[in-house]
């Protein structure tokens, strides 16, 4: 039962649902329907869920139909993980999911009663009920679909929807999580389910920038970027939104803005290529210390090494990044160069001495003293020049390229991680990035 | 999936089940289908837990078949309850339930766990997956029915299955709670669904006593008592087991034991009357310090008096127990003494004090320094004298005796709250408790 509304209360209430629907179907005004996603830091403790609650109420107020996505209140997921871990190391993940789950069920029971102490309808709905469909790989579980027709009901009778990130239902019946930071891709999930015009992802930065603030001053927040720029970012190491979150608003055209529930700021938009007028050449300037390089010396140079090469790490889960494989003098022998993962590079230093006979290389060089830097925009498809103009900022600046990798809308480099700041301030420059 | 079971566990694990169900079907062997319930300060912390898995090993691995409630952590519910009350103190009962029942899931989840990583399959099974049934008063619900096919399939496979005390399913479809100490109901109602053959509640003591220990050196642990005796003991303060849940065990034929999980000794069994040989004129000594009396002076001795003294203080939820009226010498006046709660006597007395004008009583008396103490067996059904004795005793020992109430089974007396020990002493020593 909801304990507040008095006579007052309620007719106030009807009153204002009268005034959403005749903005909505007679002034065609642009109310709308929105996700807003809420991660630990904004949900810390119960001070910080009732100041979400206070930015959710000024969204209804605007007229806007809302369903909230919220995570588990700061430290307590790892609480719930560590329980796990001590019990039971090689842990049922089933059960794994039935413990850890428990976090956002009690963020969401709560966010909807402080949003009710502020005079607005809401209500819970746990992932079972919904349901959000999961496929059955527990502690890591995909989306596979979510039926959002009972909470656009409940949405339409002017409540809040407050829906727990991070978890759904397995095909057994059984509660599924999607692995640490689902929380961004159950957001996203809803979001196309409900046909929502926008999801907001509240965070503890203001949005996404040119560079990091940290180590470029003049940096300044994009009003845009596309998903492919987006995608290629959170792949160099700017953790803002979960990469499986961005290819689902991708494939399913989810407007997605990255904002900070800190601040009143608009975020940056991130939407389709067409929504962006005019596309800088160069949108943004990242970088990842998470990179370490290993020389395979004199490699035979014939069929199938690569393959052989390869295949132990995979086996391994050893993600490899770059790869350049020298021109061989004579035919015969080659030098292979690659980038792991930092916390990857012993495990895969060793699967490789281990195979060296079968490999057959004279010598293993490995360095993690190594950081990518990235330009990134979707401009540069329709402009040439653009990795000459970073090769040549470097080369000004005395920094050795390493490696070079390229895709469509990205040119990465490898150098050694004492000029990280020194580069992407060149580049930042070069690339006319630098705040007016 | 489970993580564990290597070829050796397989073959092992068929052979065992193999004997177990040679044993049910061939050697009609007493083997059992239990429910077996872990209070808060039995799964206090994970310690505690790993240890109630050996536990539940050990009945496993006695072939039996074993349903598991578990409640949460220790202090878990209180800190839940809190963040609910501090950010809505009228709170809505379906998001408390949301909250608060999270508990619970946590310990039914690492319980499973726990036991898997001893080699015993084990399942969680969460109040809306059985589904456990209740009515529609959240936060204080009343389990409807419990549907144990599942429960049973599973069991059949060998698996122990683990069940959170405490909560079920609303028939809206939204997560329900028993209200406080309600898994002792959630274990006796599994234990009805299942058609368990028994139902043993571990606690931290080591079973219903003739009298509370800490007073009469010399009480010895009951074997056995009645659901009535029960009910009586728990109606006079000895708060081993939640009334509901005793009167829900009389009322399937749920044979329960009361037993500590902190040693390995036998408990109390609560049985029906036909299962105890033997009856004892008086199966123990009871006492409720938790009583105050009130005493209303020359009260106008007229048809409807008490009804509207009673009725403001039922109202007001205010339970009144025992009740006197004095023989009026007059005809026109009568004195009335009853007890309330202590925590009750305030109110009652304010009350009692606005209606004064109305009532048309002389004066008005409390007293809170007064404890009931009672005699409580089955036995007394068919012997007198059994009052008579009580009130010797007592008097003997100088005792006054201020207000007396009798039912089938029991005879209760208030007394000064002084005497409390004197009285429960002498009384244990004459009707035959002392340990030899």
């Amino acid at each position: 039962m909801y304990t507040r509304p008095s006579p007052l209360g309620k007719s106030l209430d009807s009153f204002s649902r009268f005034l959403a629907a005749f903005r909505r179907f007679i002034l065609k005004d642009d109310m709308a329907r929105l996700v807003l996603k809420f991660g630990g830091t904004s949900v810390g403790d119960l001070e910080r869920i009732k100041a979400v609650a206070v930015r959710v109420k000024a969204e209804v107020e605007a007229g806007n139909e809302i369903a909230v996505v919220v995570s588990a209140m700061s430290g307590v997921t790892n609480r719930l993980v560590g329980y796990v871990e001590e019990i039971s190391p090689l842990y049922d993940a089933r059960e794994y999911d039935v413990v850890v789950s428990s976090g956002e069920q009690v963020t969401s029971g709560l966010l909807a009663l402080a949003l009710q102490e502020l005079g607005i309808k809401a209500r819970s709905w746990q992932g079972w009920q919904i349901p959000v469909h999961t496929d059955s790989a527990h502690a890591k579980a995909r989306i596979i679909s979510i039926e959002g027709g009972d909470l656009i009901d409940s949405m339409k009778l002017g409540e809040v929807v407050i829906v727990p990130g991070f978890q759904g239902v397995a095909p057994d019946g059984r509660v599924s999580t999607l692995g640490r930071g689902g929380s961004d891709t159950s957001a996203v999930g809803l979001a196309a389910a409900l046909e929502a015009d926008r999801c907001d992802i509240y965070t503890d930065v203001e949005g996404i920038y040119t560079a990091d603030p940290r180590i470029v001053a003049r940096a300044h927040k994009l009003d845009k970027v596309t998903y492919e720029e987006m995608l290629e970012m959170a792949s160099v190491g700017a953790k803002v939104l979960q990469t499986r979150a961005v290819e689902m608003a991708m494939k399913h055209a989810v407007r997605l803005q990255v904002l900070s529930s800190f601040t009143n700021k608009p975020g940056t938009l991130v939407v389709d290529e067409d929504e962006v007028v005019e596309h800088e050449l160069v949108s943004g300037i990242a970088y990842s210390r998470d990179e370490a390089k290993i020389t395979l010396v004199k490699v035979a140079d014939r069929p199938g090494v690569a393959a052989r090469i390869f295949g132990p790490l995979a086996d391994a889960s050893v993600n490899v990044d770059m790869i350049v494989q020298n021109v061989s003098d004579d035919g015969k022998a080659t030098d292979l160069t690659f980038t792991v993962t930092r916390s990857d590079l012993e495990r895969a230093v060793d699967i490789l001495k281990k195979n060296k006979d079968d490999l057959g290389y004279q010598d293993l060089a490995s360095d993690s003293d190594v950081v990518k830097v990235s330009v990134i925009g979707v401009g540069m498809r329709s402009h040439a020049g653009v990795a000459q103009r970073m090769f040549k900022s470097l080369a000004d600046e005395g920094i050795n390229i390493q490696v070079i990798s390229t895709s469509e809308i990205k040119v990465s480099v490898l150098i050694a991680e004492e000029y990280t700041e020194r580069a992407v301030r060149a580049l930042h420059t070069v690339y006319g990035l630098d705040a007016k």
